[in-house]
Parts: C-alpha cells; structure tokens; sequence
C-alpha cells in the first residue's frame, strides 16, 4: 500500500480541537520522531528522558522556543506504539487555548521535523496501521459531527465495529461459496461437482436478504444522520422563505452546513426534541408552466420526490390560487411514504380568523378557528379530489410565528421511529449503501445464472464482485482514491 | 472568604475546549467529589480502583451513561489536591469533539453531582487555593487571548509572576515604612521618633519612581493588548468606511471582539505583522458645526485625543475641503506623541493620476505621482500653516486598494517598539493601571505629608492606602466584587 510507505517515515502534527479559542487547546502528534521531536521542544518538570518513558506518561512542563525562552507550561499525554489512536508513538499537548500560542507550537514542530497534518491523517494512519477498519474509520467522522442521539448512536455502533462484524459475516460466507466454485473450476474437465447447487442456492439468497435488510435501512440511518428531508413547496410569494426563517429561529441549535453525501447543496438542518430535519428550499411550482421555467420545476420535482415530508405552502389570503398548487403537486406527489402537510399561510391577515383576534392572535384562537373555517374544508375537498391526503392541514403565520409548534410537534411525531434506533446496525453513508447495492446486483446475477445453470466460472465471477463491493466499505479492499475520498471529509487534527 | 467557604464542597465541570467542534474536545472537572463522580460514569480499561488512583495517571476507557449504554470512549488525566491548576482533586476528560457528545457528558456529571462552572470558576479556584495570585489569574485570560508574540509575551510574564514580584517588593518596602511609623505612634506619648524621616522620605521617594514606570508602561502594553488605537477621521463622504473596510479585507486574521477594558465599544482590531491596530470610528469633523451635531463630535474629539495615530482622509477630488477638515483637526490635535497620517482618498478618480494611468493605477504610479502633485504640496502647506507636522501624505484609493500597503507598512514602521517586549514587565490591565494611580497618589500625599512634618497617623494611613490599592492588584486584598469582575471576563472551562 503506498500510503503506508510513505507515512512510515513521517511524523504528523495538528491542532485537535476546533478554531474557536478556548481555555484549552489540544495539539497532536504521531509517528516514529515524536519523542525525538518532543525532546526538543518540551521540558517536563520530571527528570525523565523523554525517548524512554513508557506509553500512558503524563508530564507536566514547558515549551521553549529555539532561543530558550517561555512559549507556554503544557501538560503532555504520551503514547507508545503501537498502544495509541493511530498505532504510532503519539502525543497529545495540551496548551492554553491562544491562537497565538497554537500557531507558534505547531510552527516549532515543525520546524524540528514534523510536517502539518491533513484532514484525517491520524485517523488514515489508525486504518493503514490495522487499529480499524475503513468503516469504523468514518464512523469516527460520523461520530465528531453528531448532534442528536440517534445520530451519536449510529455512528457509535458502526465505530465499534457492529456494522463490520455484519458485512465480515457475509464476506466469509461468500467466500465460502466462492470457493466450492473454484474448486469445481479447477477439476472441471472431470466435470466434478463438489458444491450442493441447493446448497448454494440458499446461501445466496440468504446472503441477498441480509443486504437487502442493510440497504433498507439507509433511508432511516440516513435520515438520523443527515436529517429528514423536508420539501417546502408551493407557489411564488406563499411564505416560504418566511417560513423556513420562522422554523430557524436563532434561539435553536442550527446545524447548517453539513457536508452530506447525499445533497448536492448544502441546506438548513433544525434539531427538533433530538430529530434533525433537513429542509429544502424549492423553486415556486404551478401548473401551468413557461418553458424556460422547466428546469427549475424538473429539479423542485426531483427534490420532492427525495422528501419524507412535504410542506405544501398556500396563501390563505388568495383561495384562487389553491386548486392551482394543489393539483400542481398531486401530479408529482409519490403518496408513498411521504407525508404530506398542508399549511394555510398568512392567517393573521386572513378572514380565518375573526377580526377581534386579526391583532392578538394566538395559537390556541388559529386552531378553534381552523375547526369552524370553510377555508379548511375547502382545502380537504380540493386535496381529496386530486387524490392527495394531508396528514393535517394547519392555518399558520409564519411572519406572525402562530401555529409553528403545533407544525413542529406534528413534524416530531410523524418521525418518531427515528428516536428508537437502539442497538440496531444500520447504514447511514452513501458510500456503504452505493457499495452494498452495487454488492446485491451482483448477487442477483450470481443467483439468476446459479438457477439458470450457468458456467461456474461465470458465478464465481458475480459473487468475487460482490464481495469485492463489501470489501471496499471496510477496506479490505481499498485504493488511494477511495481513502483520498473518505479522508478528505474529516477535520484536520482527527 | 465566602467564596471560598462556598466552593470547599462543590465539584464544577465545563467543556474547556471552546465551541466549535473539533476532533478532541476536554471536559474539565475539579472539587473534592472529582473522583468519586467519575468513577459512576467512568470504566477504565486498565484495572484500577479511581478513588486510590495517585495524580497523573492517564486512563483510557468509556464513559457509560446510568443504563450502562456507551456514550463515548475517553482518555482520561487525573490530577490530586495540591498538585493540580484548581489546587483540588480534577480530571481532564478528552472526548470525541461532537456537540452532542460534550453536552451528554456535562448531563452525566451533572446527574452525579457535579455543578457546572461559571466563567473562569477554574482559575478563581485555583487563586482562592493559593496556587497563583490575582494578577496570574487575570494574566491566564490575557494569555488565551493572545493574538501576538508581544501580547503572549507580556500575559506570560505576568502568568509566571514577574509582575507580581515587582509589586510584592513595593508591598514590603512600603510596610516596613508604615510598621516604624506605626511603633512611633504606639510610643507618640513619649515623642520618640524611631523613623529616620530622611530614610523614609528616600524609600517613599523610590516607591513613587518605581510605581511611576509601571504606570507609564500602561501605555505600552496596552498598545500590546489591545492594540494601538488609531482614529480615522475625516469629513463626511472622504471614504473612511471603505478605508476600514478595505484594511479589513478578509483574507487577514480580525479580532473583531476584543472587549477590552479602555473602550466603551468593540472596535477592528488587525494584525499586521506581529502588531495589532484598533481602528476607531469616528463621525465626520468639520470647522462649522451645527448644535445638534456637537455631541457627537465631542465624542470624535475624545477619540482623537486617545489614539496614538490620527489618519486624516481628504477627498482628493475635492480640494476645497482640505482647509476646513485639516484646520478643525488642528484645533483639537494634540500632537505629544501622536502621529499623524495625511490621506489623499480617490487618486484613482482624481487629476492626481495622469490620464493613461487612471483606470490602471498601480502602487508604484501612484507614488510617481504622488511627488509631481501639486495636491500634495498644497497639503503639506496648509498642514504646517495649521500647525500639523504630518508623517506623511499619501494619496489611495481606499476603493481601488491602491497605496494601502504603504500605508500599513508606515502604520508599522510607526510603532516598532512594540515588537521588541523582551522580558519588560509591563502593565497592560486597566485594573492595575487605576490601582498603581491609586496608590501613586496616595504615596505622593505621604510624601507631602510626611515633608510637612504633618502628624504621623495621617502619613500612616496614606501608605495604608497605598498598600491597599496594591494589594487588591495581586488579590493579597480582594472581595467578591473584585473577584466578581475578574473572572466574569473568563471564558467558561478555565
């Protein structure tokens, strides 16, 4: 592996926690200089020789710059190889938290032989040196960006190797099979036949079942990573954007920029009572279409069908253009397993509520008025002539900010098997899934021709391919492009 | 010291890595139940029994929640009363560096029994253990927000005592002096007179000196700290926003948040070249002013008089300003020590650039140009005919970014002194500052006294005064208001 060649021979530095300044800061280290290096740079108040002390050392002391003088006291974790995170001798210093201070330490590191890490190099070298494999490697960057408990507690079960153990299980398995072919392969001019094609028939199903119940389950891992998504629809001055803006308001935790496999742009991800809900900003839709237009609508389509919810906006100040929105959306609306709420926007300026309440209107006046309105009916007539059935339609403000909990508590609930992931191995990379679907195709083939009693040969082939596909999720088999790939997700220092 | 009665039995913890997520993040925990609340959540690979550990062992293991269900896996560094930074029991808990990891964990310790910390309770326990005096503890703050070499190196030897030394020297010299008194008071009956008033008159004399050159390093190093204020004034419309603007540009690192002590407002900060420039904003001066206007410019005028550069911006396509805004300068420009910096704004529009040059100027042009104008050497009459000795008079194009590295590079040149810090000690915290002028005067009213052979008792106590504005800086003297003040400038975790 050429990788591993070349970090054999170079010792790594970074700063491990974050940008912002803090009390503290942790600057890492690792491979083979680290003590030659930290020798020169540390003075720990102990008598020790730095090169001899063994892993798990605590030192308290000083770093000096090249000219002796005072750069800071420090407290230094030492870690022998191959006892550490990345299987090297490693250090961790834990510095005061200037950025002056972090700057100057890494300069001096490097100044006497170390060289800056890259995002990931520590964790790339945990992989190179047999301290995980590839998927619990990015189960550790999963594991850094969670936000919610479901999400940590994917990540921790792939990080732990609960998801490896799976796909080893079916490795094994599969080369079992792959085998018995082989060896008929190799005595086929005496056209022996050592394996029980039943036999192998009911392995490979078994085999294709196990994947298909991991391929399943990336909608859900996916969605407690990377947030439900949620489509914002409806036509152009609805309250979209005001709504979004409502739902983000800056008194809650926002995670909006994470990177996912899955999106082509990065969008706004709110933490509901521990659910992330990722929305998607959509083009207007309507009905009727200017041919220039199509584009934007072909890809608000596309986003739409990606949803899990879908919020379809309609301004309650202007019926007319109901009917418009509605069959616009029930054209391209799958019905399957998305949820649909119809939010009636702009209540605070709308004949749904009676006038005394037009200034003053509270959540719990919108929903009594929501029973009596004829607007409300009108809207569950329309929905249900064009084949749609909302899961609620609710009357909002979403620049007054009336009935947004009762939306939000409506979102939570529709989601709540995301709550209860437990113990449960479940993909959530796109990567994983990408590799596993790519590994079921062949299996299918491998099962069609096994019936089909195609040459073995052929078989063998299928099932080699299979197996090379979950070879790459835990790196049994993996190319410098791949882990280029993986690693270039992670932040620097990890 | 109720504080420190209040804290005896209290064990505080917080997240001492600051907020953005990194690879690593070090949960702080530190009081007498320290280890006792870590072992409820803590399971170490290794062996040991955590209530017997000694200090500085470095323990790898996981953190389980209170269902036995695995949060995280941590290193953990415990630390034993004395020989820690709070000076009691306490445990540095590195974890993952998710948000939702950090925040479970502080849950867990808190479940337990561990409260969480308020800003600074870390340092002000380690001050009230007697592990560092006040000035260490504030000169901690200073070192995590260090930004240069010259602010590290000032926080740090105020950090390792150096300060403190100066003052504890003055503290003794000073009670030795106010105990002869004293005994010649218990005696005042029999009108002894055990003080050699020419000796005390020679220590109070030297106390003085020495508490003046503290004082007059404030300047210096609070140039250091929070750096070197320079006022941008100007008429309106000169472009002094775009000015600041365009030394703001992105691509340097801004401290834009420094809440300093001196200032009523948060003010630009740069670095440039190892030296920090607090830019102040000032509103448009002109000679003829309407009432209204005047307090506003009142304010200008304060600001004026505390930068240590002025730079004046004359629109250079409009000539018949300079008189107006050069001669309202003149009036309120003290020029003890403040420089100054005459700015020609908008060459890149104006006469001052040959035709063929106007929509290609460069640096190099412009400073052609610049000794062919006559604009300048209009400028530099009218300047010494008002009485200004301008540095110099440079035309840019705050617009263009045109001659603004020459502009930095003479903001630099200007204040070279604050780069060579060297081991000097020096104040920098307005706290000291008004403290040692407290004491200052008192020492001079001693001083007077004790020439005027004023009673005794009255000299006594003016030292008294004098010790007692001392002591409050190294915290030898210090009430919960004090402390109160101190550490609420900390950030939480340290």
């Amino acid at each position: 592996m050429s990788d591993l060649a070349n970090i054999e021979n170079t010792t790594i530095c970074a700063c491990a926690t974050g940008n912002s300044s803090g009390a503290i800061a942790v600057v890492r280290m690792s491979g083979p200089q680290t003590l030659e290096i930290l020798s020169k740079v540390f003075q720990p108040k102990r008598d020790v020789k730095l090169q001899d002390v063994p892993g798990y050392t605590l030192l308290y002391g000083n770093v000096l710059r090249s000219d002796g003088s005072l750069l800071d006291d420090v407290l230094v974790s030492i870690f022998r190889a191959p006892h550490s995170y990345t299987g090297e001798d490693s250090a961790e210093i834990s510095c005061h938290g200037s950025n002056y201070i972090i700057s100057a330490l890494l300069s001096l590191l490097s100044d006497n032989g170390a060289s800056h890490a890259g995002p990931g190099d520590f964790t790339k070298r945990a992989f190179l040196n047999g301290k995980m494999d590839l998927a619990q490697a990015e189960a550790v960057c999963d594991l850094i960006s969670s936000e919610t408990e479901a999400s940590h507690a994917v990540a921790m079960q792939q990080m732990r190797g609960g998801f490896s153990k799976e796909l080893e299980a079916m490795r094994t398995s599969l080369l079992q099979i792959v085998s018995l072919l082989e060896l008929e392969l190799d005595f086929s001019e005496e056209d022996v036949q050592f394996a029980d094609r039943k036999e192998l028939q009911r392995l490979l199903d078994e085999s294709c079942s196990q994947i298909n119940t991991l391929i399943s389950s990336f909608k859900l891992g996916n969605a407690i990573k990377s947030g439900v998504p949620v489509a914002i629809v409806g036509a152009t001055n609805t309250g979209k954007s005001t709504l979004l803006n409502a739902l983000l308001r800056e008194d809650r935790a926002i995670v909006s920029s994470i990177a996912g496999t899955t999106r082509d742009t990065i969008e706004d991800v709110i933490n509901l009572d521990g659910i992330l809900f990722r929305f998607i900003d959509t083009a207007g839709i309507r009905a009727t279409l200017e041919q220039i237009e199509m584009m934007g609508i072909e890809r608000t389509y596309y986003k739409l069908r990606q949803a899990s919810i879908v919020l379809l906006m309609l301004d309650s100040t202007n019926p007319d253009g109901f009917k418009d929105s509605i069959e616009s959306l029930s054209k391209k609306f799958s019905g399957g397993g998305q949820t649909l709420f119809i939010l009636l926007n702009k209540c605070d300026i709308n004949s749904i509520l009676p006038d005394s309440e037009k200034t003053e209107a509270t959540i719990g006046n919108v929903k009594n008025v929501l029973n009596a309105s004829d607007l409300v009916d009108q809207v569950r007539a329309m929905a249900a002539e064009a084949g749609l059935s909302p899961s609620a339609i609710l009357p909002i403000s979403a620049r007054q900010k009336l009935g947004l909990d009762v939306l939000e508590s409506m979102l939570v609930s529709s989601q709540t098997n995301l709550k209860a992931s437990g113990n449960m191995v479940m993909v959530s990379n796109m990567r994983h899934y990408t590799a596993l679907k790519d590994a079921y195709n062949a299996l299918l083939r491998a099962n069609v021709a096994l019936g089909e009693r195609v040459a073995t040969d052929l078989v063998a082939q299928d099932i080699r391919e299979a197996l090379y596909s979950i070879g790459t999720i835990t790196g049994a088999i993996s190319t410098d492009e791949i882990l280029g790939n993986i690693f270039s997700k992670f932040c620097i220092g990890k």
